[in-house]
């Protein structure tokens, strides 16, 4: 995101305070008109543009419209959205670099916005990434198997997604960071609000080598609506989902059908036919679909196109693809960068971070340019968030 | 079979005294040229007519001659095979009544005839069956889940169909037999030769209630080949095949390979893929597109062509079908026998059994027509073998 806020970002920040996630007349809205004449519209009451609709979407859009407006008085001004960043919060857009492409793939359910808390580069993190999702109610088979292939595919280099729930999602994300790894909570409450409290320091942790993920602004509490609507982002994100443990009608079955329809790679771990924690994963494999996958190994095969090794190489701590052969970088080598990106990256710091304005100075190149170059070569894994601004990534390509 | 051998029979029941089953020479000689001829040429040393073959196929023939001669000392007289019956033990023939027609998609390697030793019909139980196969060394789960989709599956009218071994094996008989249900053990030594010796029993209440078979005469032993070649038999006689418990490389994935070759169905139920035994039947699940299996409703559900349920209806034990519908028998009522049959059937005794004489005097038919109409209702699942020589079906159509 850019030091200030556009008009169209700050409205898209303003419309996660004024309507839940996945609202379709607001997605709508959005498509025809845009974030600020949409945020003006309601501010108004009155519609942008008339066109052609029937009564009854009429009557339904003005419904809509009220039942946004009654949030208007929480509304945070511009410099209100941008202070959050003193917290470590940032809210992402279409139109930030960081924004992960394949959310498109939701449609008018796309979300408004994300906001973000924690120092890896959602897009970036997203492009090699697998959601591990499953029961809260987790056996211990469930929990060692999460946190096993969750350390496996970190250490190659997948960023991997969950929820921040107890049981499955705990274990995946501890697994991540246990080996080094970047790994997203995608919450159903603001990236401040530590839901369940007992995972406080899970994310903290999180922020500190991943990132929190969430459709709703700060302060914001969950609700069961709100973890279900909340899934959708979860399988569109990832590359892949994979189900450890799932009851049959549990949440994370909700999550695996939302991959299978974004045409995700749909996943599942096998059990034990006795239990009914994964009566669920052998639902995904035998009505949509999924596949067996009894390691990390077959996870990566079974998400790496063919031909095209998801792995990346250097420093990964893996070496070698799954089945022992090397596996060719994912990600353009640095030798490939156009001119000015190659300046910005040569520009930045052996070690540590540095600020936005010290690399234009550094690279010779105004700061707005700069600024986006930066975003660039942050979507392409060159680097990465941290405190000081920006840092070069260990597994740079 | 008759109450005589045929010089074909005696001729088949000769030759696996001579020779190793799935001897392909063998085969072909059988193929070209029947049963008695080839034994006539193995005792003369002189082959039956004269074909085009190519030098080196004349030079492996004549050494698979020598190989067949070898034993010549110890083939029995036709008296000698008959009298085996005192002892409860017959040897069916592809003449025969009770010989299960699918064996001919063993092509040359078709048993040269089956030795058994029990009271059901080997062709009709073998019409609605299903091999449950595993490890030796099954873990508790495995052998809860073989004995619990074996009761299953015989309550519903299904022959376990298995190996007698250890493990999987055993857990699938006795899940059978405690069902009340029919259950078939292919032995890789003589129907009359308990191994493993702890399984004489057990090998007692299969005979009593179900039926063992081998290719082998009685007396012989088993040998690590011998059971290899023996799986092909499994993997042919069942509809379809369900591995429950079974490491990388195990004879239980051999027998699943000869049922995928066979197009028989292939299932295997899944485990915990922190255990070895269950990796071979993820292994079939994953790279043999095996069926993954959690019930034994969903055995008969995968075993079902489309439109013809499998499972029969009267007094099975089981009632409605996997999906609780009724389902249509899937023999012939007794009200489509032509007049001969119907004849023979209305002779037999309501309760206890009869032998071939008497019921031909009561049928009012020739012995020798009622003895094969006898073996064609035994065939179609209306009467079975018994003590007494043939009795009423419980579950008689």
């Amino acid at each position: 995101m850019t030091e200030k806020l556009t008009d169209e970002a700050y409205a898209r920040a303003a419309l996660t305070y004024l309507a839940e996630p996945a609202d379709r007349w607001l997605g709508r809205l959005l498509r025809l008109h845009g974030a600020a004449a949409t945020l003006d519209a309601i501010k108004t009451g009155r519609l942008p543009g008339h066109h052609a609709t029937k009564p009854t979407a009429r009557g339904a859009m003005k419904a809509a419209m009220e039942r946004w407006q009654v949030r208007l008085p929480g509304l945070p001004a511009p410099q209100e959205v941008l202070a959050f960043r003193e917290s470590g919060i940032r809210v992402i857009t279409p139109d930030d670099p960081e924004w992960p492409g394949q959310l498109a793939d939701l449609g008018d359910d796309q979300p408004y916005a994300l906001w973000l808390r924690g120092n890896a580069d959602l897009r970036f993190s997203c492009l090699r990434s697998v959601a591990i999702v499953g029961s809260r109610a987790a056996t211990a088979y469930g929990s060692y198997v999460a946190a096993e292939f969750a350390a496996s595919l970190a250490a190659r280099g997948l960023a991997v997604v969950s929820g921040g729930a107890f049981g499955i999602d705990a274990a995946a994300h501890r697994g991540a960071l246990g080996a080094d790894g970047v790994t997203i909570a995608v919450l159903a409450c603001g990236v401040d609000v530590p839901y369940p409290a007992a995972h406080a320091e899970l994310f903290d942790a999180i922020a500190a080598q991943g990132v929190l993920a969430s459709e709703w602004p700060p302060g914001q509490h969950v609700s069961r609506l709100r973890f279900l609507v909340r899934n959708r982002v979860i399988a569109a994100l990832a590359t892949g989902t994979l189900v450890v443990e799932a009851a049959q009608r549990s949440g994370a079955l909700n999550t695996a059908r939302h991959a299978r329809d974004l045409h995700r790679r749909l996943m599942a771990v096998p059990g034990p036919v006795t239990s009914d924690l994964s009566a669920g994963c052998h639902q995904v494999i035998r009505e949509w679909q999924g596949t067996l996958v009894t390691s990390a190994a077959e996870v990566i095969e079974h998400l790496s196109p063919v031909g095209v090794p998801l792995v990346a190489e250097a420093g990964t701590g893996a070496g070698a693809g799954p089945s022992g052969r090397r596996a060719a970088p994912a990600v353009l080598p640095r030798d490939l960068l156009d001119l000015e990106s190659a300046r910005v990256l040569d520009a930045m710091p052996r070690r540590g971070g540095m600020g936005t304005v010290r690399v234009a100075q550094r690279a010779g190149l105004a700061p707005a340019t700069t600024a986006t170059l930066l975003g660039q070569l942050a979507t392409g894994g060159f680097i990465e968030r941290c405190d000081e601004g920006w840092r070069l990534r260990h597994s740079c390509p």
